[in-house]
């Protein structure tokens, strides 16, 4: 299994910079255009759980746009070639505005005849264990 | 792109299975084979974030166990073939004995030549928002 193609990785870390942009423009249809458009596409966000594409549109009409945040650490690596088939996992962590606690975001991202979009995430705030 | 290959969806559901069943156990050398032996794999926990598989085990030799837990809703799906590389994604909901938040897990998983291997985890407990 090839591992951080660098053609690949070049692509992953541009489509992930553009989610980024996108959330933070609240740009609806450029996030709707990086999720892959299925039902097994799935969200969990700090406060909701979203099954299939129809749920996560939803939320995102309803919700008014993102807190603004800044990353911070982020790590992304590819499996896989583009020949036979590409899947890539982004880790990052951001900081809100006006909070003091880490956030992490986790994206999967698989390369359709498409180009890459995002089939699972997941967004929470560290901290209360309880 | 072929998506949820039964063989390898079954390959999956019982890899994920038996992880849980490590977890429930603390049977800390059953969850480390399940996890890629690699830098590039991270887990961001509820109340900790852990890049590469050496950070990884450190944590789960301090924690003295995950609390007990139920499984809600999960949900599978598999990317990809045998012959050329298959990836999935995992996304589960959990209830902890003595909690009534809702926890959500996150898994990303690569079938390497020695099996299905976790590469990303992320797991947290819906609510707090702020």
């Amino acid at each position: 299994m090839t591992i951080d193609d660098p053609i690949l990785l070049a692509e992953i870390t541009a489509a992930f910079a553009a989610y980024e942009r996108a959330l933070m423009a609240d740009d609806v249809p450029a996030m709707d255009a990086l999720f892959h458009d299925a039902p097994t596409t799935n969200r969990y966000g700090v406060g909701e759980v979203l099954y299939g594409i129809e749920e996560i549109r939803a939320f995102r009409k309803g919700r008014g746009g993102s807190p603004q945040r800044k990353l911070g650490k982020v790590a992304i690596t590819v499996y896989g070639a583009n020949e036979t088939g590409a899947f890539a996992t982004a880790d990052a962590e951001f900081f809100r505005e006006n909070s003091d606690r880490r956030g992490r975001q986790t994206q999967s991202w698989v390369k359709f005849a498409d180009g890459w979009k995002v089939v699972s995430a997941h967004v929470s705030l560290e901290g209360n264990t309880h």
